[in-house]
């Protein structure tokens, strides 16, 4: 075999590239057929009068592409044509995600309504940002967030969280778990001691232990964390839920939200307070956020879309006391926003036309009907056998089921196909979930499905009344 | 002043909140005016037989939400309602960031062009997404990135850049610094050095640092990084644009990425290997990826849609070797996706349809005579005065004007309606950067406007021929 491509040496073109491109197309146009052996490539080095480097390249190159196979003693030889598209690919098959359910029950916490979903006024919004927004919703945008939004973040929380700021403490991230990673940044806390909720958001704990914090993990009593406890930790911040204990569901009681208040003013710590799902509550009136009574600026608050409206817009918000603005303009100039701008701005101009107070209003409604079917088919269904945690709010409950465990619960009802899941990795140590416990996310199954689910769950688990 | 709510004791509604909300009416229906002095905590305790707790919240709650005002000696005292929406902000007023530029000739690094961009196929694919993807595109998503976005990136990739990958092996991520912080977790880097070039990229150089990595610095030689330096510098992993340096515009010869894979492979290093902007190369054959040459799993390819399509959709993706997959499907079940599920169906039926890459090929050449005007223009306003850097690809290039600062630059262009910028902080050490040095982005700009611009900055800088 004849290896002469014509080499130009002016410098134009790398030579290993057009030694690559000389045998790529021979193998492409049936010249050099499946199973030739190429030169090795000292002899073909010294033939074309080029490097031995330049031979390597445009060999691995040829390898990295698929055209040729290398095997240990036999050297470089041709592939099938045909095999082309995975010849070269040496990743070992990977197990992947779970793809959508197929239960016909799935209590997925984190699923929502979609069927109510306003799909006509968020791609009128969509259509509308992409239409107006100019180079702010196709290039970078503002890095804070979208001024707009920013705006309206403001007006929604002091209306329905008693949340008073201006646009300029908001900051916009993709996700809770994105402002979390921002927050370890801003105030520092890699290194240091940081408290959480036990049990807690395992996002959230999988995020500072990679930032590097020194979890201290702070038990739950009845109405929330024990102050004691936290007390005693040395924590630099804590992370809380305080209007809806997640995942057990407790609010932070008045007295305790003035200690930790307290508590944050005498030791100088920041607390952090996730008001994820503060929109859905069933019984009596909304709490107002912690931040609310803060006096001291010691809180940050952080909200999220991902239940009021749509995980899918990654978007989420810190709002920052004005005592940190400083640090965070002077520290933060280079960090780009993770949020897309066009969905910025698209849910900047849902919120503005009042879809989204709509939106909320709806779905609270619709949640609560949920609510009641789920606690209805619960009490039917499976009485006194079972105990309801953290009923009052959200879009999940805690089941504990006299007697059960929580893996085999699970298996059980897999089998009946109703999805339930096992909560244990809410707690820092797993080990130390109590057992008999399930989790339900009720927020995307029909009212009769839940009942029907219940149903199901209660004869697979064999706790009918 | 008589304040006498009605408190219903059964618990179905905290105390504090009943106080809060009979005062809140009171104020709203003017029955509290202006000025009034609100009873102290401990009197209006012991009248409504409460705890003191409870009227501190109840008040905290009011002056949180600006109903009320206090002052150190008289009090509380009810506020005017006009002032209703700024009494209680705290902030101080804060800068906001430049606003949109009000310069005519703006050579912004990072604007696209946007007078050709493909808005009607993009909104066809939004809305597609949107009505055709269901729950996938409405809730989380895939965590690693959307399945069919992946494969078609897999494709590109291959296609473009000679790289082979699975799909499993592509993570999507929202940016690049996004990808950043993700990789210093997966190589849990914090702590350990990790070298990159110097001058670099700022945005990644923030990430490194915040993410605790001890940076190492390695200079920049006319054809990259310097190989010598790299050696001594004991980094775990390196971060580099071998396609097209950042800032300097060198591509990495064949002999050097030989030896820095050489490199990688035998201190067990892995290369970080940020493909930007390959996609506009201006002369010769495209140059074939880094990664494309890699036997041993060492480097990790990033790559963006910031520069070929729209830094809006703030959408990147990482394709891992294979040899840390395990680790990323062990450690990062729990990471939640930040890229919008939404955006990245979108960004896969425009992919797949054929628009990206047309768009891409139509862009190559928009941007090919963007940059032959602005060549010329220095070429004809500028001629000897100055030096022209890395000007074979990409968006931007880098202008040493003799005897020039670029403090002063910047400021007479600024002066003359020409915003051009300044690239020290591209440096590890900002004073190391050479003076005379600007950098011109010329994405965003009008072939016209490039010529002019170029003329204008000639005049002000008396460089003229
Ligand atoms: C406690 C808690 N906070 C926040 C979130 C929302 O996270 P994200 O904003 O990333 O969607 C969740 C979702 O499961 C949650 O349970
Ligand atoms: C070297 C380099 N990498 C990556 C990016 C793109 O960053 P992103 O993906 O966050 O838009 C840029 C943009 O300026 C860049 O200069």
């Amino acid at each position: 075999m004849e290896l002469t491509p014509f080499l130009q040496r002016d410098g134009s073109l790398p030579l290993y590239v057009q030694v690559y491109e000389y045998i790529k197309l021979e193998i492409e146009q049936g010249r050099l057929p499946e199973g030739t052996r190429l030169p090795s490539i000292r002899r073909l080095s010294e033939h074309l009068s080029v490097s031995k480097n330049t031979i390597e390249a445009a060999y691995q190159q040829l390898v990295a592409e698929g055209y040729v196979g290398s095997k240990a003693k036999s050297g470089m030889h041709v592939l099938s044509q045909e095999e082309l598209s995975t010849a070269s690919q040496t990743a070992p098959p990977v197990e992947e995600e779970r793809e959508p359910s197929t239960y016909a029950y799935d209590f997925q916490y984190g699923d929502l309504d979609l069927e109510h979903f306003p799909y006509r006024q968020w791609k009128q919004c969509l259509q509308k940002a992409l239409e107006t927004g100019g180079a702010e919703v196709l290039l970078y945008g503002n890095r804070q967030g979208d001024r707009g939004l920013r705006e309206e973040i403001a007006k929604h929380v002091l209306q329905a969280r008693g949340v008073s700021c201006l646009p300029e403490q908001v900051v916009i991230c993709a996700g809770t778990q994105q402002a979390i990673t921002f927050l370890c940044q801003l105030l520092e806390l890699a290194g240091q001691p940081v408290a959480m909720e036990d049990p807690g958001y395992d996002g959230v704990r999988t995020v500072l232990l990679q930032q590097g914090c020194l979890l201290q993990p702070v038990a739950i009593e009845d109405d929330g964390i024990s102050m004691a406890e936290l007390s005693q930790s040395a924590a630099k911040a804590v992370y809380i839920t305080p209007s809806h204990q997640f995942p057990c569901g407790a609010v932070l009681p008045i007295q305790k939200r003035m200690k930790l208040l307290q508590w944050a003013y005498n030791t100088n710590s920041f607390i952090v307070e996730d008001d994820y799902d503060s929109e859905f509550r069933y019984q009596g009136q909304p709490i107002p956020a912690l931040k609310a009574l803060d006096t001291g600026e010691r809180v940050i608050y952080l909200g999220t879309f991902s239940k009021s409206f749509l995980p899918a817009a990654r978007v989420s918000y810190v709002i920052l006391p004005p005592i940190l603005l400083t640090r965070y303009k002077k520290h933060f100039q280079n960090q780009s926003q993770s949020a897309s701008p066009l969905i910025q701005r698209a849910l900047y101009l849902f919120m503005k036309e009042g879809s989204f107070s709509r939106h909320v209003r709806r779905m609270r409604k619709l949640y609560q009907a949920k609510h009641r079917a789920l606690l209805t088919a619960i009490e039917a269904y499976m009485g006194e056998r079972v105990r309801v945690i953290g009923q009052r709010a959200g879009l999940h409950l805690l089941l504990e089921v006299a007697g059960g465990q929580s893996g085999e619960l699970v298996r059980r009802a897999e089998t009946a196909g109703v999805k339930v899941y096992e909560p244990k990795k809410y707690w820092a140590d797993p080990d130390a979930c109590p057992p008999g416990l399930v989790i339900l996310g009720f927020g995307g199954l029909r009212e009769e499905d839940i009942t029907e689910g219940i149903r199901i769950l209660a004869e697979a688990w064999a706790c009918v009344k």
